[in-house]
Formats: C-alpha cells, sequence, structure tokens
C-alpha cells in the first residue's frame, strides 16, 4: 500500500476561545470558525484522519467580554485558508511511501522540520497521528490496543483555565475556590489550577501581575473549599526565578498538592534540577521545551524532573511521544500528559508505569465543557461520577466518530 | 476477545548443538531433540505462536567429538517434556485475558516472574513474542510493520562460535583467520570473534586458558585475512579484570574494531564506566546484567555504556526490548540487538537510530547454516551476496513459515 495524498479539509467549525497576548486561552462567545481535518489517503482506498476534537460552549447568557475591552465582531467572513506550504514540502517524502512504515516517515519529517522552514512540529504530529489513525482503521482495532493496552479508564482532573480580570471568571481566590468546589461537585476527584499569568509587554510597559503570593492564597482557597481528599496540583506563571518557586512550591506542599508544574522557563534546566532538589512535592516538566524525546531524557539524566511530561502535540506525534512513555518507564518515572482528547487517552491507557491523570478542560465557570462538538457524533472524553473517562476503545483508530454530514454541510 | 489457552506443541526436531561446561555452545552431530512451539489460542480461533528457528547442520564427513571426549549416544529415546510450571501458573493471569493488552499481560507476568520462582524470563519473552505474533495475524500485517518500519534490510554480521580445542575448529589465531576469510569469501562485510572462553572447575581446580593476549593474536589474524574493509568485532571472555579488558580494548583499536563485547562481569558496572572513558572504541552492553530495561537505563544514565544491547529472550519479550530501543533513541545511543531470529530482523527493521549490525550464526568451520530446519518451509536469514539480509515482511506477525506437516508427522 502506498501512500497518494495527504490533504486537509477544511470546513466551518466552531470556536469559543480567545487569547491574551500572552497566548493563553480564555472563553470567548460561540461563532463561526475555520477549521480542518488532516487525511493521509491511500491507493487502496484506506483514510487515516487526525481531527480537532476541543470544544465547549458559554453557558446561555453569559456575556463574554473581549480580553483588551474591544467589541466582538462576529460578522467577519469565514474563508478557507490559503495552502500550508509546510504540508506541500512533506508531500514529496510521503508520497508513495508505505503508510505503516510510521519510523521512517516521521525520520524524513522529522529531518524536514530542521531544514524546512515551514514544517512545524504540529504538522508533523497531525500526519504521524493520521498515520496511527489509519494503522487502527486497516486493522479494525482501536489505538489503545495498538499501544498495547494496559486499562480502559483513567482519572481525570479539571483544569482550569488561566486566571482572569472578569467578574464572575477566575478573577480571586474566592472565585478559584469556588469553581473548583463546583468541579468537585460534578465529579472530579482531582483540580489543577493555571493562575494568573498575563504578564506582558504592551508596548511600553511590561503590564500584568503574576504573583507567588497570589497564586498561593488561590491554592489555599482551592484546598478549603475542596477538603483534603481531592487531589490538586498547580500550572502558574512560567517565569518566576528558582527561589520564587521555591517558595510556592513549600507551600504547596504544605498544601498536600500533587505537583507543581512549568514555574520557570524551561531551558532554565540548572534551576529546575536545583527545584527537584530542594523540594519534596513533585516537579513537573518539560513540557513546551524543544526537543522532543531529547530533551525528556536530558532532563531525567540530570535530574531535573520528578514527573516527565510530553504530548503526542508537544514532541510530534504519537510515534515520538509513545518513545518518551518508554523511557519514562525504563527509568520508572511516571510521564503525565500535557492536555486531553483522544490520542492522550489511548497513550495513557498504554502505560505500565503510569501517569496517573488526564487532563480535562481547560475549564472556566462561564463555559460548559459537557458538550459534543458539531462536527463529531459523540464526546471524546465523557467523565463519570467517579472522575473516570473512558480510553476509547470501540471505534477502530483514533476512535473519533466524525458526523461527515456536518463536514460536508460546511465545506470550506 | 479472550485468551481461551497458553500450551506448548511438543515435537521431534533437530539439534546439533553441545555445551562445553561454561555453557557455551558448539558443534555436535545432527540428531533428533525434543522441541516446542508457543501457542496462545483465542475464543476466536485466533492464534500466535513462538517458534525456535535457530538451525544448522554439519558439513558431509565432518565427525564431530564430544567436548569432554567422551563418546555420542545418539540412541536415547526422545521424550514429551514434562509440564512446565512456569506456563501453569502464568495461564493464570492469561485465560480470559485480551490478547491485545500486552502491556497489561506483561506486566503481570512480570510481577509474576519476581514471586513465581517457576516463571522464566525466557518463558515471559516466549509468550510476549506469541502475543505480538497474533496481533500481527489478526492485522494481516508483519511485525515489521506493526513496530512502524523503518528499513527493509539490514547488514549481517557472521557471528563466530567459541573457541575450542578441535583440528580444523577455531583452536588457533591461524584457524580463527582461515575462517573469517571463508566467510568474508561467502558475502560477510562483517565478522564477530567470539574467542576461547573456556575456564570452568572441574571439581578439583580452575582448568581453561582465556588469555588477552591470545585473543589479540586471534584479532590480529583475523585483520590480516580479511583485509582492512571488513568491520570486525569480538565477544570475549566475560571475566577479565578492568585492566586486561583494557589491554584487549587498546589493541583491537588499532587493529580498527568496531567494538568490543562483555569484557567484564556486567554487574561490575563502575568497571564498564571506566572502561567507556579510557577506551575510543564503543564498548557494547548490558547483554546478559538481569533488571531488562531498567538495567539498561541505568548503564545510559551513568556512562557505562556506548553500544547498548539486548534481545526480546534477554529481556521478557518484544514489549520490553522495544522500550529499551526507544530509551536509547531518546539518548541517541544505538542499541545493538542480541543474537538472530526473525524478532530481532523486525526490530532491528523498526529503528530510527539504529543498531547497524545484525548477528547471523553462530558460525563454525564444521557447520552449514545455509539450510532451511525440517519444521520450516522457509529460512528465515537468507544472506545476498552484499552481506545483506531482509526484514521478513511477506507474512503476517512474527514471519515464520511453519512446516505443519512435518510438526504434525513428528508430535511428541
Amino acid at each position: 500500500m502506498k501512500i497518494t495524498d495527504v490533504k486537509r479539509i477544511h470546513f466551518r467549525g466552531k470556536a469559543t476561545w480567545q487569547s491574551d497576548p500572552c497566548g493563553h486561552g480564555h472563553p470567548g462567545p460561540l461563532r463561526d470558525s475555520p477549521m480542518s481535518i488532516l487525511v493521509v489517503e491511500t491507493d487502496e482506498g484506506l483514510r487515516g484522519y487526525d481531527v480537532p476534537t476541543m470544544y465547549q460552549e458559554p453557558y446561555d447568557g453569559i456575556d463574554i467580554p473581549k480580553w483588551d475591552g474591544g467589541k466582538w465582531d462576529l460578522s467577519a467572513p469565514i474563508k478557507k485558508p490559503d495552502a500550508d506550504p509546510g504540508l506541500e514540502r512533506l508531500k514529496s517524502v510521503l508520497i508513495g511511501e508505505d503508510p505503516f512504515a510510521r519510523e521512517r516517515i516521521w525520520d524524513k519529517m522529522h529531518k524536514m522540520e530542521r531544514m524546512g522552514g515551514t514544517v512545524s512540529q504540529r504538522l508533523v504530529s497531525s500526519i504521524d497521528c493520521a498515520l496511527w489513525d489509519m494503522f487502527g482503521r486497516y486493522c479494525n482495532l482501536p489505538l489503545l490496543k495498538l499501544l498495547g493496552g494496559h486499562r480502559e479508564q483513567v482519572l481525570a482532573y479539571g483544569s482550569t483555565m488561566c486566571g482572569d480580570h472578569w467578574e464572575g471568571g477566575l478573577n480571586s481566590a474566592e472565585a478559584y475556590g469556588k469553581f473548583a468546589k463546583k468541579l468537585v461537585e460534578h465529579g472530579y476527584k482531582a483540580v489543577k489550577l493555571h493562575t494568573l499569568m498575563d504578564e506582558h509587554w504592551d508596548g511600553n510597559n511590561w503590564v500584568g501581575s503574576p504573583d507567588v503570593n497570589y497564586d498561593i492564597e488561590c491554592c489555599e482557597a482551592v484546598r478549603d473549599a475542596v477538603g483534603p481528599d481531592i487531589d490538586l496540583m498547580i500550572d502558574c506563571f512560567h517565569h518566576y526565578d528558582r527561589y520564587s518557586a521555591l517558595k510556592l512550591g513549600k507551600a504547596i506542599e504544605r498544601l498536600g498538592f500533587v505537583w507543581l508544574e512549568e514555574p520557570m522557563d524551561e531551558y532554565n534546566v540548572s534551576s529546575y534540577k536545583w527545584l527537584c532538589d530542594n523540594l519534596e512535592i513533585p516537579v513537573l516538566g518539560p513540557e513546551t521545551a524543544a526537543g522532543k524525546y531529547y530533551t525528556r531524557a536530558e532532563w531525567i539524566k540530570y535530574g531535573a524532573s520528578d514527573l516527565n511530561r510530553c504530548s503526542a502535540g508537544d514532541v510530534g506525534g504519537i510515534t515520538p511521544a509513545m518513545k518518551i512513555v518508554h523511557l519514562c518507564e525504563t527509568f520508572g518515572i511516571p510521564c503525565e500528559l500535557h492536555g486531553g482528547g483522544p490520542i492522550t487517552l489511548a497513550m495513557m491507557g498504554a502505560m505500565t508505569i503510569p501517569g496517573k491523570y488526564f487532563e480535562r478542560g481547560l475549564l472556566h465557570p462561564f463555559m460548559n465543557y459537557e458538550v459534543c462538538a458539531p462536527w463529531l457524533n459523540k464526546m471524546i472524553d465523557p467523565m463519570d461520577k467517579n472522575g473516570m473517562v473512558e480510553v476509547p476503545h470501540t471505534l477502530p483508530g483514533a476512535g473519533v466518530d466524525i458526523n461527515w454530514d456536518y463536514i460536508n454541510d460546511n465545506l470550506l
């Protein structure tokens, strides 16, 4: 079998996100938005897909402001994006290839990431995920079983969005506590705070106010609100100095938190080693540092990582991410995967030395997460009342049940 | 699908090996020998197999002596072995399991290896290999493609048996040189010496004479015989002290060898680190040290391993061995697999940061390796005139073409 085409199906989807000036996501109004499914095709008619699955809706009656205070213009026309030059470049090594030669294909794509300029890690990841989806469709097996399958259920944590400045939002320690309590009432047995990280250069000055003391107040409020039996984690501003990070770490140690995530720039590896040495609470990372599995291996060797971290999207696909899972297993270090979705669930399901927690969200008081995206027939990660999520195992491949009627009615 | 049975099919096979008192293999006369295929069965009729594939025949007219000088008794009756208590114990965690849940199954078996007493690593490996074979048979894909596929051909090295004391055997530096030349004429582009390692306790005294100076003479004779363009390696007596190992390493550095393999006890990890630090030539290991992927990870972290090493059989199956391959990839360290056979070929084929050399043998002047075992329809690893071996990729699973007529005619 040979790959004959790699392309995107563009369609009019739905989005609710807005980014702050630092790139963090916050709620926005529900609106049309261009989206795409990546498709790999073969000469035998077999296809593999990488499908966006993130979706939520504002609760009725919520009027979400723009971050910068401006007005929403929801009337802008939705148009098909221009051709992706990275995808065009990758086609030169994909067309004619054996779709099951994932290692060889990934190796070629990885080399072009360096030389390609336009070839992004996210794109490489998307193609690798589509190849795994195709593998599963060919074999009529879910990704979980292709990867070896260890467990069919994983424990979710409610992962909040970053702090904001909105009334009714995540604008105070009290607001975090109230929201965390609501999440626990909903069924979550674990909650992670993304605290305020709005520091940015406004053209003239640094503005915004990430602050370890405020983070600690938020953590205290959440612990007070949920009681002692809920697992808690924090992902905070990523550019604290090592002494601020230590102060935060010591405080959440006292509060019985599970981990401290990315409190410093991830290229400051010596400080991560120092922080691991000086804290009892596990430090989690790296998440965003470049270098894929090489970087994870060096962090482990160097003792800079109590809990390791990756996702398929962070490192160029399932192929390299499973190597990180296996690396972690060989050192007995849990790998806590970053972000949600079906790929993360399958990878978690296949771990023998497990990452324990599935990141569900990001969540916000304004938003209803418990809805199915209109371009899917079924939600990816429904959670039961014990806070558990099933690993997709009924459909072949990635297990995404695509609503082709919706896609075809909304093609761009 | 559920596993319904795990069993062995016992048959009257053929063997030619004899062991010296240290457990090393040497040629013996061709004779009947009890052999077995491990079978995993499911409620849907699907089966997976682990099949022995090692076989060779003495050349016509060769009369192979017994190592101890005694007489061969080839008339002893061949009987079916007793039930394997380890297999009976493992059944308790295998029957009823999803055969695709390899990670969960392996985890259970691994835990029973510690607690089970009778559960051996080789048995765990055999079951894991049968599960991978079944996975491939279900998907109609060869193991190479299940593992991701990177290359369809690998470079072989002719791996000699250990030194002996037989005329016409491997009993002198000159004999090694002559045999190496013959291997190169046959097509090999690489040759590995297993030198003399016959030291053992005879009940009263240490006897035998492994000797670094003799090893060096053998290496010199082989380099002289094959010229500068053939890749050479050595696997020597495994209990030299570190200064002897260094002397041997320096000598084969001068002779342009590719690696030095297991010159010291593999639990002497500090000496391996010291040897790696003091030699330019890569030191290869660990091979026989217990501890599976954990041990390989520690060797890498500690700098005790220039080239890493494992096989499915050495670490409990394909599942853990691929974790070692992936561990090595995350550190950019080649993993040179131990021993031949279809599983090794598939794993080599799926490496992105490759081990380079496929171990073909073990070879001896008395023995013809280029023959198909009578219980197979096709040889596993025919070599072309460029010294390359194809990774099995035409049959599903492990790619072993079993001669069921032979098996059924010779059931025990």
